[in-house]
């Protein structure tokens, strides 16, 4: 049977906003680092996935966040890859806190990109069966964030920065979020937190490109946002959040 | 006698830049991390000195790199506050990698800000005896960089962004990092790496500002490159830097 993966992090104050809590995109950064290091130990790490031509490419989050963690709080992070089919894996993260209290669920879906025809490759039983996770022909529908109301909306424009660009040669995930976040009200921000998320990322920002960061408050229920990522008018990433006042 | 502390860090890839390298935005932020625990252990933590009506400022970095660490790596961050006077105090970081061997130091210089008054204030005897520094009259002169050529610059505009501000409400240090280095070509980033530094902070950036970041390379030395950040015309930081092909 497959086994989870656990690692302890320490929350440092440059992964925590003004309001010293875990931003949502160091929290992404640091699971992702324990990904990586559960896919070093089964011997499939980052360079083993390169030599074969490919890497992993992250689709989708959803986030149910019972309670962020604050500056200097130690977390266990906990992760295992579920189940997957001839396309996606789908790798799940628990993150608990003290008194070994669950605080965060993360649900993520993976795919493969295969680095020369810059396309999605079928899971090479090499890479997925150190996992150990369950085979299932069903492909999840993830749910998808609600559109931007365009006409409410609250929109910035970004160019891509040199540091924004990750060892695969795109934006990094994480930059991507910093961005949804970002073209939404300062004082929103400060005093809200994330409940619930969903991200898709549906296409690479590359080097060269002008990203447009929209958000909008729903109408019918304003403790929810939407938010889109456009690059030419081209939507490259979504998401729909969920908050609560801090 | 005063006594170094030290703690072990594990360069993670969200510490890196697309070449896997350590960024300098982000070797500040983990000296700064292991110098905040230093003062912790001492009893001297930043909500201490918050309580007391102050925060530390940084005025002065100067690094010198004999190999900046990549993924994966383990370090070990030795620091010591070794002098100060009635203003400043001096704090030197030793980062030291595979085998024990010394491959970064860092040299910096510290002043409290009254956050009532906004202004420099005289250390008091509480905040600066447990570090048990020497106390000595003399004002180190801190090697200053060289203006940027104007004429062969390049420049970039940044708005400040929602998550640049730190729990001390400005701009964090590591940020300026990111703006003195991104107004540069990216091909001569990705192709060289810092070898010494020093870097300036003059005035503090907030929220509302827009900055522009300028760089040029010396004529006499096109290994050396001279930087600065203005805010409508004054200048908040400037740095140079002595390059390596990487």
């Amino acid at each position: 049977v497959n086994q989870p993966f656990k690692q302890e992090k320490e929350i440092t104050y440059f992964m925590c906003d003004r309001t010293n809590r875990l931003t949502l995109s160091m929290l992404v950064n640091i699971l992702m680092d324990v990904s990586e290091k559960h896919s070093a130990y089964l011997g499939t790490g980052e360079e083993v996935v390169k030599g074969m031509g490919y890497n992993w490419i992250i689709l989708h989050y959803e986030f149910q966040i019972e309670k962020i963690p604050k500056v200097n709080e130690r977390v266990e992070i906990e992760t295992i890859a579920t189940e997957y089919n001839k396309l996606f894996t789908y790798r799940d993260f628990i993150v608990r806190g003290k008194d070994n209290n669950e605080i965060i669920t993360v649900k993520t879906t993976f795919a493969l990109m295969d680095l020369e025809k810059r396309k999605m490759a079928r899971l090479p039983e090499e890479i997925i069966a150190p996992y150990q996770a369950t085979f299932s022909k069903r492909i999840r529908r993830n749910t998808k964030p609600q559109p931007v109301d365009n006409e409410r909306a609250s929109q910035k424009v970004y160019s891509v920065r040199y540091f924004d660009i990750d060892s695969n040669n795109h934006v990094n995930n994480s930059q991507y979020i910093n961005w949804l976040l970002d073209s939404m009200d300062g004082t929103f921000l400060a005093t809200h937190t994330v409940k619930h998320g969903i991200i898709t990322f549906d296409k690479e920002v590359n080097e060269e490109d002008t990203v447009t960061s929209s958000s909008s408050r729903r109408v019918a229920n304003n403790s929810i946002t939407d938010h889109q990522i456009t690059v030419d008018g081209t939507i490259h990433a979504t998401a729909s959040f969920h908050w609560d006042t801090a």
